[in-house]
């Protein structure tokens, strides 16, 4: 893992511009051989969404069996699957899953949904929530399942109050992803994957009743779907490659911030792994460590390539600076890894989660701790929210005036409306305060 | 405007699906004219960004002249002609413009802005609030401007703390818009209009730092333009045209609501004036009154096209199956023109604004009455929200664990890691248990 300096770091990993190519030769050669030669993996998405829209179940049918070799029936997976799945788990994973779903829950359930109303404005105004109606969650499958995120999308949903709550993963889910699907007593769930299950959720078909938004991160598939999908179902942002950054001083254990660079490497190899830290010892130290433990990890291949892409350790002239990096970068994931890292928090502005000194470690926030771990990638932090109970909940302004306030507002309302020359507008105020086409 | 039975409005006027051309022969012809036969107007967006991308201001230059015949000099506005602008406005209006700022203001003042942090769960958890720090708001200009939508936009920006606002509007902004920038203290104003606007915005340029949220909402190349930056920039969801749903029931009056159908109908011939009535002779008298009047208005040909295209009056039997049939629809605003509306308030799910009585009609909440008139169209309020201050703050996470929850969290962490099959997020969480590698 590479050592920069600040000058270097800031031209390299912690530019957001540089774009490392993220679909593989492999991916695009068989893009290639199943389409034909002019097929990108846009446009086989833009065909995929194009037939389902036109053609549901037909098209959901075909695709399944060409892209993944699988047959659509149109049916959700039968309870009996996931009731069987949860049998088969083992104490350990049960208890695991059950402490997870437990301190998921009790987070959002803290979560405040802010609705309000006043009597101050003439009359009663106010915002209103409501729960989505109905909600699909794309888990990921294939290789690499994340049971896990099914927790981390499906609590949230179920605190806000959403009515149905669907579930894709790709065809022949991992058991673990049944049994949690059953302990969250979510029983819609299909064996559909890549851009035809983005697709079936946003238009739905005669067997898959469309859904209201989409939420859940998958390949390049399946996120080229939701982009393409914008607008025409509600969407949780669009998951890029995940990044965790550490900032440590002298005080940090090497070793645990060595492992926890490593797992974040693990995820992808476009996965970043950056750690700031002042201290030249450290990055050294965390440095070596990163070679010792990179030794006998299962994913090594993955992880070497991910330090080599997008990761790195920087020395920064203080904590000051490597606070100001951080806010920058926006990270997904920002651990602190510091002496009083309480003292640090309000210098950070921009990160989907904290991780708040080393006993609060990464992978504790991707399992167990709580918050969804469902966070903004990309820098996207700058302005976008982890997954949460708001996600699930849309607003409605109320507008309850009194006859007082009625009539002090159509003068400047037709006012207003005189300089956007919106004569009906104006017509439609002033109408008011005549009073003469009123039989009130 | 025509009278339908519901059936006939289920497959017509309340049919999302149906889609009716919202891109006009000229406008075609007029893209074909100036980039070739190939080009359409997503193709031409799509090269204005790429370039704006590449090459920044020359880029800015060259679209801005080419396509608004405008100078591109890199500059915001001067100030002096926002307070020019600002001295030029008539009493009156200058009043009303001060009246629905202050409505405005204090509607989202109240607006409660929900981080908590809890000691419950093993040291401290929360959700924390940060303004963004910089957005960009683009008001529509040339033919059609809409100051009032700078008002909706920037305040609650303000409200939210957000450090920098940046405006956008064609070039020879609106007086009326310069001098609402100067009266809401915004003297960052560029003349730049249309996709480069959205481009410059999204990317930056040298002379335009890059915001991180885009809001506002614009012509069909604004649209496409905020579609293909989705991903890279903070957005506030496609506004598409406008919609007043009314329900109506025989304590209405046929001429106000006609008068609010016509208001309706005057933003674009693709608006959707619609009313839902159980009554058949408020149907016909508001038909009557349409047609009268409708004579006299500026907009008079617009107002037809819209009321042929996606308006109508339907009749319902009852109000209940009203209420349904205005859920399914999920209007931008919902008027309950009918007896006690507040006791209808609890049957509505979906919709943007609800305006509560004959007192609360549409067009004081397109100006004065307090929400944001920025509200979800196309039936995006399934899940979406008008503006208000939670778009323009993120939410970061907080995890600070103490010893013990960390001790109790490292197995079910590391048991769920296996099951993921990410052996470095297992070795991670039982790194700290084993308490070997540590020097703590």
């Amino acid at each position: 893992m590479k050592i920069l300096n600040i000058d270097e770091a800031r031209r390299s990993i912690l530019n957001r511009d540089v774009q490392v190519e993220n679909t593989s030769p492999g991916l695009l050669a068989s893009v290639k051989d199943m389409f034909g030669a002019e097929a990108t993996p846009t446009s086989v998405v833009a065909e995929v969404l194009r037939t389902i829209k036109l053609e549901g179940d037909e098209a959901l049918k075909h695709w399944s069996e060409k892209l993944d070799g699988a047959s659509w029936t149109g049916t959700a997976v039968p309870k009996e699957a996931l009731e069987q799945a949860f049998q088969n788990l083992d104490k350990e994973l049960k208890q695991a899953i059950e402490l997870a779903i437990r301190r998921v829950r009790t987070f959002h359930e803290k979560q405040i949904i802010p609705g309000w109303r006043t009597d101050e404005m003439g009359g009663t105004l106010g915002q209103r929530f409501t729960p989505i109606e109905r909600v699909g969650i794309y888990v990921p499958g294939g290789s690499a399942p994340l049971p896990s995120s099914l927790i981390m999308s499906a609590i949230p949903a179920q605190v806000a109050g959403v009515d149905q709550i669907i579930i894709c993963t790709p065809p022949e889910p991992d058991e673990s992803i049944l049994a949690i699907a059953w302990m969250l007593d979510l029983t819609e769930l299909y064996a559909l994957g890549g851009a035809q299950a983005i697709g079936a959720m946003a238009y739905g078909s005669a067997s898959l009743a469309r859904v209201d938004k989409i939420v859940g991160a998958g390949n390049l598939f399946v996120t080229l779907a939701k982009q393409q999908v914008f607008g025409v179902v509600g969407l949780d942002g669009l998951a890029g490659p995940t990044e965790t950054l550490i900032i440590a001083d002298d005080s940090a254990n090497p070793a645990w911030v060595a492992a926890d660079l490593l797992a974040q490497a693990e995820h992808d190899r476009l996965a970043s792994a950056i750690l700031l830290t002042p201290h030249a010892e450290i990055a050294e130290a965390v440095q070596r460590e990163v070679q010792n433990q990179l030794i006998g990890l299962s994913r090594r291949d993955i992880i070497e390539q991910a330090l080599r892409n997008r990761s790195g350790i920087v020395i920064t002239p203080d904590l000051e600076v490597a606070m100001e990096l951080a806010n920058r970068y926006a990270p997904e994931h920002l651990c602190l890894s510091v002496e009083q890292p309480d003292q640090w928090l309000g210098a950070i502005r921009n990160a989907g989660g904290i991780f708040v000194g080393e006993r609060s470690f990464e992978v504790l926030g991707d399992y167990v701790a709580g918050p969804s771990h469902v966070m903004p990638t990309g820098g996207s932090a700058r302005y976008a929210s982890p997954l949460n109970v708001l996600d699930f909940v849309k607003l409605t302004s109320m507008v309850s005036l009194d006859d007082e306030a009625c009539a002090e507002l159509v003068p400047p309302a037709a006012a207003l409306a005189d300089i956007e020359t919106l004569t009906a507008h104006a017509a439609s105020a002033r109408m008011r305060s005549s009073g003469g086409a009123s039989d009130d």
